[in-house]
């Protein structure tokens, strides 16, 4: 029995900040059901303020309560664990770290950083993984679409310091079993009544089923031709609104 | 019956460009020796000429034919397989590939390029590889060691492409079998008589025994503590003299 839907936001709701046809309103129909709803982004090139604002600028109906991102999760954690970052992120996320300590950083914070992520930047994370920090990381994502054309996401960073320096990054976003539980638990449902939402097939889709979610995969945003092969027990659809056509 | 010794150059015959304590004189006895003798390094940061010429400098005794370099690998693939390269080289590597057609490029050639390793050029070389242009890589080293601290090398970027396109790239220096086969060649000699010295205890001592060669690991350049216990039956001492004592 369906209880909850938790929608990504790039490439299920809009590309390059154009609504995808029928997305408004499927999830104004979503709104209006029984259904709990959630949106969440691994986005790192903007704010959860930033996330919300823009979707309502594009005219979807949502509360900023319903939005989690993976950075949010990030400076969850660094205040958790009072860590000081070295903070290769955007300079759009910012706000979002404003007034953590950042002074002698114990720990590497790797966004999807675009001008930062120059081998100075990289070489000096490496330094201090070297010295025993932490590499904290909103996802593993290995691409974004934008204006048509796939492009670097955070993951491939994420993944050559993780070799360079022989360690694990800690994953705060997607693909990571404590993202989704962080969102389910604020609704109160268990993961079998959810069905998770998205265009990227790992980190999205395989990942909430790992989890004992359901999943449901788009041919929108990042879809690349037989994804679908990696999510045989995964609903397909063409876009949101044929999903919410059929949940509804 | 050892017949041949190929010795890694940074970190066993100098730091830094300093000769390390008793490698020039250790480098002549071997030249001396009825053994036959090659230097093999994935460095990207100058040319075969170059890397002979400051050897020399360095007091060294060697012919330029004694040397072999990774980047001469690459040029030689792309030269066998007609392709043409999008450079992502050390700018002080760029006569290694003069002459070559750069126009329209379908192969991707990842070094050790320091300041082109950016965002804006990984991401082009991205769009390379999903279009099918192959990854040409001098090594998956992870890092190098300079003036005392350890810097990351191209291994990490190789990876960080390799993950975010799907792709398996075509390693051409150390490790690869292909590039210590070149040298073996050119020796006339059989694995099992061949051994490789080298500091890094992956790419050079590991993956010389790999295929069956002898495996030397020496306690300088980018050694670091208990490497030793990933080779278990190689020999270890504490420098290239130390090394040559024993053989001779």
């Amino acid at each position: 029995m369906l209880q909850a839907v938790l929608l990504d936001i790039s490439g299920v709701l809009h590309e390059d900040g154009q609504p995808l046809p029928g997305a408004v309103e499927a999830v104004s129909r979503l709104q209006a059901s029984r259904l709990a709803l959630r949106f969440v982004t691994n986005t790192s090139r903007k704010t959860g303020t930033r996330v919300h604002a823009d979707l309502l600028a594009m005219g979807f109906e949502l509360e900023r309560q319903q939005v989690f991102t993976a950075p949010a999760a990030v400076r969850r954690y660094l205040e958790h664990h009072r860590l000081r970052p070295y903070l290769l992120v955007h300079e759009q996320l910012e706000p979002e770290f404003a007034g953590l300590d950042t002074g002698d950083p114990d720990a590497v914070v790797l966004c999807d950083a675009e001008q930062r992520l120059d081998y100075p930047h990289l070489d000096a994370a490496f330094q201090l993984l070297l010295e025993g920090a932490p590499l904290l990381a909103v996802g593993t994502n290995r691409y974004f679409r934008q204006h048509g054309a796939l492009h670097l996401d955070a993951g491939p960073f994420v993944k050559a310091l993780e070799y360079a320096a022989g360690i694990d990054a800690v994953v705060l976003g997607k693909p990571a079993a404590g993202f989704f539980h962080t969102v389910l638990d604020d609704m109160g449902v268990r993961p079998g009544a959810a069905l998770m939402v998205g265009d990227d097939v790992e980190a999205d889709v395989a990942a909430a089923m790992a989890l004992g979610m359901q999943g449901a995969l788009v041919r929108t945003g990042k879809y690349r031709d037989g994804d679908e092969a990696r999510v045989p027990q995964a609903a397909v659809e063409d876009g949101l609104a044929e999903l919410v056509d059929r949940l509804l």
